[in-house]
């Protein structure tokens, strides 16, 4: 297998977290997005969405992070065996897409990444109480519950903490979350647990 | 089951339309997010995201309407048997909610809904091409394929087709996409359509 990415994105280090919890050997290929190597007609045959992460399995293509936690995960004890948990885990995961990525993961980048956080202004003022409503349903989440499907750890965990633990990069302050702060250690003592760096 | 539901919401049609191919009986609730009837404290019981569509299935609720149609098409030919051609049903419907849905569905609703077009001006301008590039990526696809994934009508098709064939409600112009409005028929002419407003 191999691996479009952007080392930086949590996009990808969602399935560079699930390869080594599988323990699954791949390459890495970096896809500079700063640089809009993403974008280039090369890439587009790769991805004609232009966005990384892009999963090479056999010579095909899958994009979008979360189709390839889906594929890698099937089978495993990373995607529960009932239906409706199934479906439950996917839930988080569109959720995650939806309304967490494009505040918290977004306003990361600009802030950490592509230092353009005084021409985005508006639009981070826009965004953040955006941000704080998808943390708030998490924390409401995991009052109550250990994990976010059966209280066992899966995908929709995998899926949640990659922007989620490093949400401060971007502004957001979370130390308004106790249960969310218990959730991240729980993800960070798995077996196999790598950090975004790695 | 019973579906909790804004009649216009393309999220919302999607599920009808597939419990109508399914031939599934279920129960309609009304849900008016134009008088926030998903943000009260009754509804966020129901979905703690304040969003419609929720299936409720066996006095269990579950939020995002592409996990709900996930759920209803398993074991069904809405969705294939293949493991590589179900990560890229699930691929298109991370797409349509990452890249689509923002951009054509939220412009519909505030142009033809909430009539709200003058006071969201300066997003339906910066959201207007973002939701060309979407059908943009769909064109280049459908010009070499009859449907999303495998030649084969899925629930990758019904995902896409719900805000794509009501994008001219927004604005959008879809004169200049051919194999996008040949698809479209296509998807019509499945047994057992039905039009959103049904």
């Amino acid at each position: 297998m191999r691996l479009y990415q952007y080392h930086p994105s949590g996009n990808c280090y969602k399935i560079r977290l699930l390869l080594n919890q599988l323990g699954i050997l791949y390459e890495k290929v970096e896809i500079d997005i700063l640089r809009r190597e993403s974008r280039t007609p090369e890439f587009l045959r790769i991805n004609p969405n232009g966005r990384i992460p892009v999963l090479e399995v056999n010579g095909r293509y899958l994009p979008e992070s979360n189709a390839a936690l889906y594929y890698l995960a099937q089978g495993t004890r990373f995607f529960p065996q009932d239906r409706f948990a199934q479906a439950q885990v996917l839930q988080w995961m569109f959720f995650e897409q939806y309304s967490h990525e494009p505040y918290i993961a977004t306003i990361r980048f600009w802030v950490a990444f592509q230092r353009s956080a005084q021409k985005n202004a508006d639009e981070i003022r826009r965004r953040m109480p955006l941000g704080y409503a998808a943390l708030d349903v998490m924390e409401r989440h995991l009052s109550q519950n250990l994990y976010f499907v059966d209280n066992r750890y899966s995908i929709a965990d995998i899926t949640l903490f990659a922007y989620t633990h490093v949400a401060e990069e971007g502004g957001f302050q979370l130390s308004r979350y106790p249960h969310l702060q218990a959730w991240i250690r729980r993800v960070q003592q798995q077996p196999g647990h790598i950090s975004i760096e790695n």
